[in-house]
């Protein structure tokens, strides 16, 4: 493997190449949804701090497709690391640090559309301890079979360079990860998750982080354009509003994100960019029977082996 | 005070009649509502366990005057007092407990009438170590100064019986708890708060409880009936949906209420029954300079002595 030569030749974590990579990833992923969007452009604010923390928060509001979305690039330090970031490696937390991340999420219009997340950041700590991490998710309303296999499918795609086990064992860590625990109940069909992530050396690992960011739009993009014109009724979209509640419960009540945002003291407004434009809770509603909203919780929600058969 | 005397006829804790006070003040404010309300009534759900546990949520779906309300009567009993319900006397965590319940939300149609939340509760723990907490707080989108005041007078005058210093002390816990942390704004413009109280022993301590809960009515239906029929249109509403959004926000990222029936398993339908049935989220919004909006922001939310003048 290429990364093994990687590895010897660079031992030192480069904070800047990271960097470098999330910004130009940025662009790439907000220039590709415009496209497809046809109404709304992101905004890009730039935000600098004099002691070089930069944050580009850029935001799509309105869009013909996308009702609301993100990406968010930025870089900061601090003197303590919030127990958030480090909960596998408690002994880091309190300690200097700088930390660059790119993070996004899309709350498309049409029920026939999933959410999708992605995150992708890197820590440095004390200037020594070094770690990635990040993943993608996905959250369908009323999902295809064949669009969550494609997903899973470039998934294990972004891991094979890195070995068999990769897929099975970060596909394995994103369904443990997005679980709504106070319903038992897993926030969509997963993807990947990775964190506390330093195996096989920087090179390597900053390799692996590459080849799961350039797999964000061939993972997305084709559900995004195959479903973004199916007809829908206010049926579909009150359930996409209530199962939006669900997102919203995750953000707030469970993701480590969210919470690192807010402990970390991170702007606000950025830091909860990922809420749903719209939500409704309704009390103790249950999907009829065999319906298609039943068919989420039972066929798509419980964790499965989605390439079993390929 | 009639209280002191109460004291010293009974020294024991006695949550039969704890209970019974909860479960009556229940039916009396959900006739109340339902009256005014004069559209939809609240449900019922009677649900006992083997062990002894009940818990009976009533729930107002749909109303001509409230959107979503939930009254909600708990009585129940573990093996180990989660964290959440003993932050201040860390040393329960963890022991045999049980505990009762009232608490409930009325999220109104109409913006000029505020949402409103009140809750109280007693532990018994170890059968040894009880304690009483709870309080009313006031929740504005379009506020009324005279409606505050109204809002603290009562609450005043319910701690009155208790000696001066009593409502002071309550109002500036409820606005130290009642914060969005991660927005430094306050939920709204308070009211009462109390915690791990026992002070006066059982019965003063019950009688508080009492006297706070009995005026909950008092506080709340004056300004409902007052507003309920105020004239509003479409921006009245977007805002009373965005701060909807805040709603969300303090009851899965910050409270304590919830987070213990989070933690400690309670149906998860009964506690997210408070969540407002619709919200959104705007990306960085703020409201115009001298709108009406504004002045939520700039002379409401800021803790305040609204009684100063009374």
């Amino acid at each position: 493997m290429t990364t093994t030569m990687t590895t010897t030749k660079t031992k030192q974590a480069n904070i800047e190449s990271v960097k470098e990579y999330f910004f130009q990833l940025q662009t790439e992923i907000c220039d590709a949804i415009t496209t497809i969007d046809g109404g709304e452009v992101f905004s890009i604010e730039d935000i600098k701090q004099p002691n070089g923390a930069h944050s580009r928060p850029r935001v799509i509001d309105g869009g013909n497709v996308i009702e609301r979305g993100a990406v968010q690039f930025s870089y900061s330090m601090g003197d303590s690391l919030p127990p958030a970031a480090s909960e596998r490696s408690p002994e880091l937390a309190g300690k200097g640090f700088q930390a660059t991340a790119i993070s996004m999420i899309m709350h498309p219009r049409n029920p026939y559309v999933p959410t999708f997340h992605a995150n992708l950041r890197f820590f440095l700590v004390d200037n020594t301890h070094w770690h990635f991490g990040g993943g993608f998710d996905l959250t369908p309303y009323y999902p295809f079979e064949e669009d969550v296999i494609h997903w899973h499918r470039t998934a294990r795609d972004a891991c094979q360079p890195f070995g068999d086990t990769l897929y099975p064992k970060l596909k394995a860590w994103c369904d443990d990860y997005f679980v709504l625990t106070h319903r038992g109940e897993a926030r969509g069909v997963g993807g990947l998750f990775f964190d506390d992530w330093n195996e096989g050396g920087f090179d390597q690992s900053f390799d692996l982080t590459k080849s799961i960011g350039n797999a964000i739009l061939p993972a997305y993009l084709p559900i995004l354009e195959k479903r973004k014109d199916t007809p829908f009724g206010e049926r579909e979209e009150d359930f996409l509003l209530y199962r939006r509640g669900r997102y919203a419960e995750f953000n707030l009540a469970i993701d480590r994100g969210t919470r690192y945002g807010i402990q970390s003291g991170r702007r606000i407004e950025s830091v909860l960019a990922s809420m749903p434009p719209r939500a409704i809770w309704k009390y103790n509603w249950q999907p009829a029977a065999g319906s298609a909203e039943a068919d989420l919780y039972e066929n798509f929600l419980p964790v499965k082996d989605w390439l079993a058969k390929f």
